[in-house]
């Protein structure tokens, strides 16, 4: 393989080799899936969306101490991004129920957590992205007890931190979703993406969905949410 | 409520109030459940077998320094037990995936774990006893941090004890439920039962289940497996 090449097509985004084989260039599509891939559609203008948000996101992290991927913007749908061995979590914090939290629990939708919640699920379609615990990550060697610990403390680092930032723009960071990657040196990085698509943002007046659960549950508007969240963190309206 | 008046009726046992309120009397049922009560039978005799083989292992736990809810067999169905506040929790320790983690981790039936794996269901049926972690367990407050620290201590230590007792029987230990419950005084203690209906046992030599699986799976021979278990535990073929 060489420069150009599509090392990846997922769901939501593609990987493409750049000259550098530490970096890859990270392109955001337009598709929306949701329940494993289930349900599918074409929403002009979310890559754009979540391409901005995102590096807005890991820009912000980057100043506030935690270590990313992220190299640059490069053009409105594109990244260039540290490459990783991504580990085969799906690091979700949560501060108020939702989704299958609520499902699992039974703690209605909207009750705030009495404090942050963290959960580990095992990044595999064909298992349909379990919710395990750290003793299975450990039997699965799907990381280190080191690297879990790491990965829970920046978890709940950069929840501070976003929350704290969404609160500023009257929105609520009900609960989000984060990958980690192994650089070659053996840095552990937070990578992926950070937006709407793996967020939940709710508008702190109305509780207005501003997320991905507009696509999930057929309300409607989707690209204008997630162009609220980009306008409120300062972007341009008519980017 | 008085002595003798049923204080809960299980799936698998019922709850009698005793003239000592801090005592209970448990009588096993021949009533077998599966799949959250969805598969129900009556197998003559089972009940007998899990008060025979409960009675053994806590007894044997006792004398091996786990504090837990047993007093005395007082009949062939019947034991009278500590009464508890049970936490709503189902905690599990395998040593060889079977069942759902196999389903949730993909690892095969049979597969030997690098360590033991303890996991923890929340016991409601209405949400179908999920899985969760401990932030879940503290955002419910259905124990407390030392709760669940010594509960996993404990857990580990039975592992360790039933593990080497069932050897010596030529058994495998591959997993087992133990459920804990607060005493008046505020001591935990190890309740419930400890059976071939909680626990699973494989013939060492053969790999033959000897335990609820075969009634979960329709493989026969439930009872005569129950007996198995209990004549080489040192009880008698014809009690
Ligand atoms: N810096 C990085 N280096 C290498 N891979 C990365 C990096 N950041 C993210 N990835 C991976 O690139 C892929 C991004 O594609 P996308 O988000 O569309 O995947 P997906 O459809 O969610 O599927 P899945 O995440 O299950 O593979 C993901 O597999 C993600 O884990
Ligand atoms: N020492 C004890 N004091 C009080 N309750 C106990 C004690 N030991 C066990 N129990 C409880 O008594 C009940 C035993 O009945 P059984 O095992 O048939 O219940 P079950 O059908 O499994 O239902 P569930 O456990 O979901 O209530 C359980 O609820 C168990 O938690
Ligand atoms: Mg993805
Ligand atoms: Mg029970």
């Amino acid at each position: 393989m060489r420069a150009g090449d599509m090392l990846y097509e997922g769901k939501a985004k593609q990987l493409f080799l750049t000259e550098d084989p530490g970096v890859v260039r990270v392109k955001y599509k337009d598709t929306a899936t949701a329940f494993n891939g289930e349900k599918r559609a074409v929403l002009e203008g979310k890559g754009e969306m979540n391409n901005r948000i995102s590096t807005f996101f890991f820009r912000y992290l980057n100043e506030h101490g935690i270590p990313n991927h992220f190299i640059d913007a490069i053009s409105p749908l594109e990244q260039l991004v540290r490459k990783v061995d991504i580990i085969p979590l799906e690091v979700v914090v949560r501060n108020i129920a939702a989704g299958t939290l609520s499902k699992r629990t039974g703690l209605p939708e909207g009750t705030e957590l009495r404090h942050p919640v963290v959960e580990l699920y095992y990044k595999d379609d064909a298992l349909g992205d379990p919710l395990i615990n750290e003793d299975h990550v450990s039997v699965l060697q799907l990381a280190t007890e080191e690297q879990l610990k790491e990965m829970r403390e920046m978890a709940l680092k950069v929840n501070d931190l976003l929350k704290q930032l969404m609160e500023q723009e009257k929105i609520l960071l009900v609960d989000f979703k984060l990958e980690f990657g192994v650089d070659a040196e053996g840095k552990l990085l937070l990578a992926d993406e950070i937006s709407p698509d793996t967020c939940r943002f709710w508008d702190a007046k109305t509780g207005e969905k501003l997320d991905k659960d507009r696509f999930r549950r057929d309300l409607g508007q989707v690209v204008e949410a997630y162009r609220e969240i980009w306008t409120r963190l300062g972007g341009k309206k008519d980017v």
